[in-house]
């Protein structure tokens, strides 16, 4: 027998469970009970109040003890990512000393007002996102992309293997998991010249990582690639939904708008570098070399397992249609924040950035329904006999992540829509 | 004599000032003396503080008498814009009765304590802007950049006469005019294939209008065509700056990106659509008709003067580039609203929405130094003897736009940028 290497908490759960004490999510979440909204943390299956933790000051290190403010009774994290990383480890400590099997810090009282179950407890957007940026850092997914639209010959626009290619998204537009997703409406045109009015028939997920800046840098100031780790408050999932019809009409020259705009949805849990730092694992050479400013010593990303699951109203349970990887990425994110700033472009506390979509070398590991239909060429077949090339209303997609440790999970939970019917045309003419 | 149908204050200014009691532009400021921040007006060349006249209840009017908090003691006006239209044109209402010629509502020492020189003050960004949108809505300067790309046959994309086209910006590098811009560096290259790292040579001015949203609809839900005017807070003066060289090489597929990234000015001022009515002008009819979500009854803009200056290090004063005009656009600023919010986009209180490039018809109204240099085969000469295509080093764009009245002006003040050399290579390598 292995011995597990897994630390011990006096909150029970069991080896798969993705918030063991090695985690230590930071989220927010509202007590509808109180009607109150606090920063929280979770292990196992409790939800940790971390404002009652502050108030009552066991955050005892040295930074926290001298800090003149509180940062957790907030609605978001905003306010505790703006302390920085030491801070961020600190508190990581603390709670992981805290919740140690055997600590007597909590009293019963204490616990009573700190725990809560998760059912019974509303998470929130745990970040008010600044500004979002996706980039497209997934070689595999560009080259398929680049494949339906120009053949395999031609996949790669010439600029793809120089510039972690990115675009600015749209912010407010970001919901967290359990949020219902409109189906859009939108210009669509078959022949690239007459358009129509429809509502989007070609609904599709983007399995993507979401990164979290911490760190701002002045305006004009670039980020050094080899500072940039530093500016990582940590890590969620990312759900960015795409309206494929609408996008095909709309994006020359200026690029996706309304196909992308009426949402993205991410896991209620910002997942901290220092969760994943057991995880990490290099990133395959790059090829040609990079120029100075992207020259990444560290390259890397994290082992992370992403599961693409289907739930129809028919199917009596999820359905797994991918299973990719954090890995799979040409760029780091340390890559994409250098290119961000390297015009000066200031980065803000609070601002998301999207990994692209992240699709493995193999079909079973593709991360969008428009590759694992080919366009529309095939269809994906579901265990009852359900077809799909794309999403119906109804349909939810569930993104889970997770690494897997000797004897414990890092999990970033999940983050899941349901797909709602299009509005009526009262909605859109007076 | 024609009678001047002008308003008269008790504060003193001549016909061409920007700041007449019919304007009452929104703003804030930093008054150094007491390192106090609050939102603004401005008549003739005095600032007033709004905070000042809301504490002593000077606003008391049915609508602010019943509001049960203080909006004018902040560093920006998003609290202001959240109460809505009603509460904007009742502020308008009062500030024009306490400075209207003849008016005792101040007595003296509240006239020290409100009025300031606009020389002792600094003016803020005016707006926290939350998401910034860039739409391409001038037929010429969307006709004139795809001659210089593709030729007059194809200058305008399919899509061009359907969607106002647009795409998601860059909120935090919006700065207010003053703020001195960084040329970028970043990646060029000459064939398209191979590229180099550069500063960039071919930086550029645009010539918008920036449009404030002041009300949100929730998510989901789309805004109807002709709602849209109540969504509008008011407009300033913007200049989107351009890496052209940057843009080149990295906008396929997914649009401009570290090209626009990384600054673009804003006038302090706001004006409202109150201050602008008498200049509302009809657009052009549109062929192809609309879809009949963006069929706008009042298919209008407003007929605001817009001018370009350059100033270099070596010219005695600044020179006229070009004059274009607000109206002189194919989209109105309803129609980019009904169109980005079709999908169920939530726009937010402090959105900002650029119209794109203005350019008129004629060469002397172009935009941008892309179309009056004709894509670097032309040069602009200067009336020293200096010629340019781009921007160099040390010169300033300075934008102004102005509404002429009977025997008075609207103004929206000036958006000024100068350009400071780019880093050099310790700020990007290790």
């Amino acid at each position: 027998m292995v011995e597990s290497s897994a630390l011990k908490s006096w909150i029970s759960y069991d080896e798969a469970n993705h918030f063991p004490l090695e985690n230590i999510p930071f989220g927010a979440f509202l007590d509808p009970k109180e009607n109150k909204k606090a920063c929280c943390t979770r292990i196992g299956d409790k939800v940790i109040d971390l404002s009652v933790l502050e108030h009552e000051r066991l955050f005892d290190g040295p930074l926290f003890t001298n800090l003149d403010r509180h940062v957790f009774c907030e609605e978001n994290l905003n306010k505790f990512m703006e302390l920085g990383s030491a801070y961020r480890k600190e508190a990581r400590e603390s709670l992981q000393k805290i919740f140690a099997d055997g600590s007597s810090i909590l009293s019963e009282e204490l616990k009573a007002k700190v725990l809560f179950e998760t059912a019974d407890v509303q998470l929130l957007l745990p970040v008010f996102i600044r500004d979002y940026t996706d980039f497209y850092s997934s070689k595999n997914h560009a080259y398929n992309v680049g494949c339906m639209f120009r053949g395999p010959d031609n996949a790669l626009q010439p600029n793809w293997l120089h510039i972690p290619i990115g675009y600015h998204g749209r912010a407010s537009s970001i919901v967290v998991s359990g949020t219902e997703i409109r189906r859009p409406k939108g210009q669509v045109s078959a022949d690239k010249i007459n358009p129509t009015w429809s509502q989007c028939n070609r609904l599709d997920l983007e399995l993507e990582m979401g990164t979290f800046i911490g760190r701002a840098n002045p305006l004009g100031d670039p980020i050094k690639v080899n500072d940039a780790k530093d500016y990582i408050f940590g890590y969620t999932l990312l759900n960015d939904w795409s309206a494929r019809d609408l996008q095909v009409w709309e994006y020359v020259p200026l690029g996706p708008f309304n196909a992308k705009n009426f949402a993205s949805t991410i896991a209620p849990w910002v997942i901290t570098p220092e969760a994943l730092e057991p995880f990490k694992t290099p990133l395959p050479e790059q090829e040609p070399k990079m120029m100075p400013y992207l020259q990444d010593k560290d390259l890397s990303s994290y082992d992370v397992s992403l599961d693409i699951l289907i739930k129809t109203p028919k199917l009596d349970a999820p359905h797994k249609l991918a299973t990719s990887n954090f890995k799979h990425l040409y760029y780091s994110v340390a890559q994409t924040i250098a290119h961000h700033s390297s015009t000066g472009c200031n980065m803000s506390v609070g601002d998301m950035l999207g990994s692209g979509t992240i699709s493995g070398p193999e079909k079973s590991a593709y991360g969008s329904m428009l590759e694992l239909c080919w366009g529309g060429k095939e269809v994906i077949a579901l265990p009852n006999g359900e077809e799909r090339k794309f999403l119906n209303d109804g349909d939810s997609i569930i993104l889970r992540g997770a690494c897997k440790g000797n004897g414990y999970t890092i999990g970033f939970g999940e983050a899941e829509g349901t797909i709602i019917p299009a509005h009526d045309e009262s909605y859109y003419t007076a």
